[in-house]
């Protein structure tokens, strides 16, 4: 198959060069992703200033490319601008640090995964649940991705949607839960810079949230599991649109 | 009421001065926006430098102030540090410039109001479907939300759900629609530099989505209604996670 390669942590990424070689073993890949770092980036589009890439050999043997641009940009340009044909499938990934719930809204992996599937391509997103996660897991997880692509190649998924999987940090996951996108909750503060006056810095961990259905990834993810949320760019509240139109779809 | 204003066209924007002055004739407003326009920045977060801040009379007779983030660091940042109590209600906007459809995705606009719905304030995302609106469309939709404000307050939103509306560019609007997101395509292309090899603009308009449904907030925008949508940053595609879990919500 043909697979496109993006992700948000940037081209000199574990999670990303992992990946891209174990798809690359029976795949034609092409990675196209940030020259840096790139996180909580969400779905933003650079519109002000131009997409500057390269060509790299950051990853042995896989035909990758770099952009100044965001996970959405390089999703964008590289289907637009650097790949022949449409690929097959994309993936993005592999992010260090968990993607969940509601970290959905922030996130470039995600994002990037939205996009290609906004422009026609079958697409998931991947991440593993803890920063800085080890090298075995980081294998592990390319391993489960390039081991189940043509799983996830043949799936029935709908023209809106993508997968977003999260893997425990461990080597011996207690099992795969297709699952809802709960809600990811952090103890964000804002702590004032040790020198400069008016400066603050985005602080926060996550916490329990005890809203959460049980049946969510995050709460599957702390027990061990792998997840797996269909998720979708059009976010339509149907349920709520129902009842507003028993008004007869007039509010005011 | 307490109301907090944001936007992600800039503090200097006539759409937020404009929903601000007429919000604050009969309610208590804060305003907190970006210093500069922060347009497609989606649902970013600002986590690798520090806010800056500071109070400004862009606003005559309206508490306001500026940071150098996002719209989501706007809302996260007014509401943690700047607001000493919870607002009754977020309005953001009013955004020059469509967000129907798919446009959600990108828009700074909705990111602010689903960052304010997530930290548990009702939000509403307001735009003109034209760049550039005159300033009679713009004072008009001003008014609308200042008139219905106390509707919108008192309406049973669900909990991860936001009120997206659109207006027409139009004084003469053909009514109001409470209807789903669309899909909004773009000609995108990638255009490159006059100057300077490898520098590509991204350039896109509009273009017809033949497979959107009728009732939608793209096409009743085009036929001139007001449209308001409900959309939700819960994204799990329901329906088919049902298919899924039809085998035992066990995918491989």
């Amino acid at each position: 198959m043909r697979v496109f390669v993006t992700n948000d942590d940037g081209i000199e990424a574990e999670g990303i060069e992992c990946l891209a070689r174990a798809l690359s073993k029976a795949n034609d890949v092409v990675v196209v992703a940030p020259d840096v770092e790139r996180s909580a980036m969400s779905h933003a589009l650079t519109v002000r200033t131009p997409i500057k890439y390269s060509s790299t050999d950051n990853i042995a043997g896989v035909e990758s490319y770099k952009t100044n641009g965001t996970p959405a940009d390089c999703v964008k340009f590289g289907l637009f601008h650097i790949c022949k044909q449409m690929p097959d499938i994309l993936v993005s990934g592999i992010n260090a640090g968990p993607n969940l719930g509601t970290d959905v809204m922030y996130s470039g992996t995600v994002s990037a995964a939205f996009e290609g599937r906004y422009l026609g391509v079958k697409s998931i997103a991947v991440s593993i649940a803890k920063h800085r996660p080890s090298e075995e897991v980081t294998e592990f997880a390319a391993r489960f991705i390039a081991d189940n692509l043509a799983v996830f190649a043949a799936m029935d998924i709908p023209e809106n949607t993508i997968l977003n999987i999260n893997f425990p940090h461990t080597l011996e996951v207690a099992g795969i839960k297709v699952t809802a996108m709960g809600i990811q909750e952090y103890d964000d503060v804002y702590v004032a810079d040790a020198n400069e006056v008016d400066l603050f810095w985005l602080k926060g961990k996550p916490v329990e949230h005890h809203k959460n259905v049980e049946d969510c990834d995050v709460e599957w993810s702390k027990k061990g599991y792998i997840t797996i949320s269909p998720v979708s760019y059009d976010m339509t509240d149907y349920k709520f649109l129902e009842k507003l139109r028993a008004n007869g779809g007039e509010l005011i």
